[in-house]
């Protein structure tokens, strides 16, 4: 653990502006703990950063700021963990671009633990939704911790997954991690702050920009042993995540789907590119050197059994159920919401359903 | 062009039960051409093949059926091409186990053209079917053969989208190549032999055998450069195709689908395997190195360019159709029709529509 007065430095230098994360280790490889580097002349610094950053460093006027982080960090459910920290997670000191500082709200412990990522679209269909978060669940129920971004579509569904099994999940956040975004999942966040954990490398009430969402991409890859893209438009932020999963050596899994789907292609581009195709969890886990976990919810009933069967996979509505089945409408409506329920059917527009598994 | 009396003596040699085409080709290449194999004595056949196998050439019965071949080949239509023919696939030349003889209906020279096999399942989806015939139909515009074996399902959409194009269509057979297998496609057949070929190794009048039909597999991946599945399961003899078309050298593709699809499945573990995933025509025709030409068809009614657009990919029905684009029942109906009828939109059970592309 650093001390506070260690840690007080870091988080001054770490706000210093304009000094990216390379500099930020250059100068620490130069002058030591961060301490030193705040007391190094202007021609010291200036042997190692431009002019313009020693200038910053020197002209340094973030005493409030640092303070109120010392503060924050000081409840017990925070931490801010340096490269120094022995509680620094050690898969990130693997990647070409580790953050000075980690800002984590929850549960800091989960850092260490074997992750995966599952990342993929916003704008997910209910059948992307579902692998997400069943997939994640498996995982989660083997051990696993889930990485995700905290968006919503593909991103939520994966962390819901991630809370119902018996591992965990982590959300790498682009804003402060005191700051949710989008506002939409509060709900959600609070649920990941209570088993997992929130993370981010900008300073508190960094606020949404999106020039910060692709750079924290690197942290949700590099955070997990592999990253898995659910569905993913060509121009989805999550093939970025992928392409910096492969760049730091991590697996990456697509799941594949129609070619007439638009938000397939971007999964559909990267297994053509090497990524691994995945029909089930367990194929990924098969791939780490795992082992699936059994499901822990409860047998089907039999009368839900038969009308999967009967269903398909096609699109279909009730009053086409009712004649393939020979139950009555209020039969077949009780069985769907069970089905719909346990994640085996989903609802789609126009009163139609289709089995999702 | 094999002289008659010799196709008689390779007919008649290749009808003796037991010859497999190893110890065919092993008997020409110690005797020579077959007329020489069948004037050899005993003694001289069973330093080649085994006893049971020389007698059956010794104590041979099969004049009348001879005639009957000699007959058929007569035919201005009809060929027999030998081992020893220059219109022979040379492509045929390269595999493990060439055919002694290929009975040939229609036009011959298809089987020397750059080719294709496209393949799958008997039980294809309508989307899946769509896209047989319009994969197909691209590959045949750009001037490939289209290869597959008359099946129901994925070959039937392969061979009429290759008689769409300018290129054409060869049916591999697994039975007789007089014998129309299954008997609904009589009519396809008749096409096929107007502008392409049917082509088999068995004789004349073989009937429909299981056994039979995974032999002629190869073939089909044989007489192409490369083999496109389209929708298999994963106990589809689409596998068989693809499996021996990887052994040949070929190319393998395959288009993926929905993990919850259990005709997907056998796509999926090809890719898996190495298969190359595709997503539409250009794919493969680049992997060839091919350029697509232009479509033929002409371009769509903007105002079902409109209604497509509006469709989005997930199935829908009329009235959802009619609120979303502001047209009566009648103009969403004709223009439905046109789409289905273009194969942009199929009609799947229900009453409902999908875009399939």
């Amino acid at each position: 653990m650093t001390d506070s007065g260690d840690l007080a430095a870091w988080i001054e230098l770490s706000l210093v502006s304009g000094l990216g994360g390379q500099r930020f280790r250059s100068l620490l490889s130069t002058f030591g703990l961060p301490t030193n580097v705040l007391k190094a002349t202007r021609s010291q610094l200036c042997r190692v950063v431009p002019e313009a950053i020693a200038a910053g460093i020197l002209e340094r006027n973030s005493a409030s700021e640092v303070q109120k982080a010392l503060q924050w960090a000081a409840r017990p459910e925070h931490k801010v963990l340096t490269l120094a920290d022995n509680e620094y997670p050690k898969q990130l000191l693997e990647i070409p671009d580790p953050p000075a500082l980690l800002y984590v709200a929850g549960n800091a412990k989960v850092l260490s633990c074997p992750a995966l990522a599952v990342v993929g679209s916003r704008n997910a269909t209910p059948q992307g939704l579902n692998n997400a978060q069943s997939f994640a669940r498996v995982f989660s129920q083997a051990g696993l911790v889930i990485v995700s971004g905290l968006a919503i579509g593909v991103d939520s569904a994966a962390h819901r997954g991630g809370l119902e099994g018996r591992g965990s999940t982590i959300a790498v956040l682009g804003t402060g991690v005191d700051i949710v975004y989008p506002r939409r999942n509060e709900l959600l966040a609070q649920e990941i702050l209570s088993r997992g954990a929130l993370v981010s490398e900008f300073p508190l009430g960094t606020p949404p920009s999106a020039g910060n969402f692709p750079r924290r991409n690197r942290l949700i890859s590099g955070l997990a042993r592999g990253c898995l893209v659910v569905e993913a438009a060509l121009d989805s932020g999550s093939l970025i995540t992928a392409r910096l999963a492969a760049e730091q050596g991590r697996e990456v899994f697509a799941i594949p789907g129609s070619i007439h789907s638009p938000i397939s292609r971007g999964c559909h581009a990267l297994i053509k590119q090497g990524a691994k195709l995945v029909e089930s969890a367990q194929d990924v886990l098969e791939e780490l050197g795992m082992a699936a976990a059994p499901e822990t919810r409860s047998a089907e009933p039999s009368a839900g059994h038969d009308l999967l069967d009967k269903m398909g996979f096609d699109p279909c509505d009730i009053d086409g159920l009712i004649a393939r089945s020979g139950l009555t409408a209020e039969i077949v409506s009780a069985i769907l919401l069970q089905l719909e329920l346990e994640g085996n059917v989903a609802s789609l527009p126009g009163g139609l359903y289709q089995r999702v598994r």
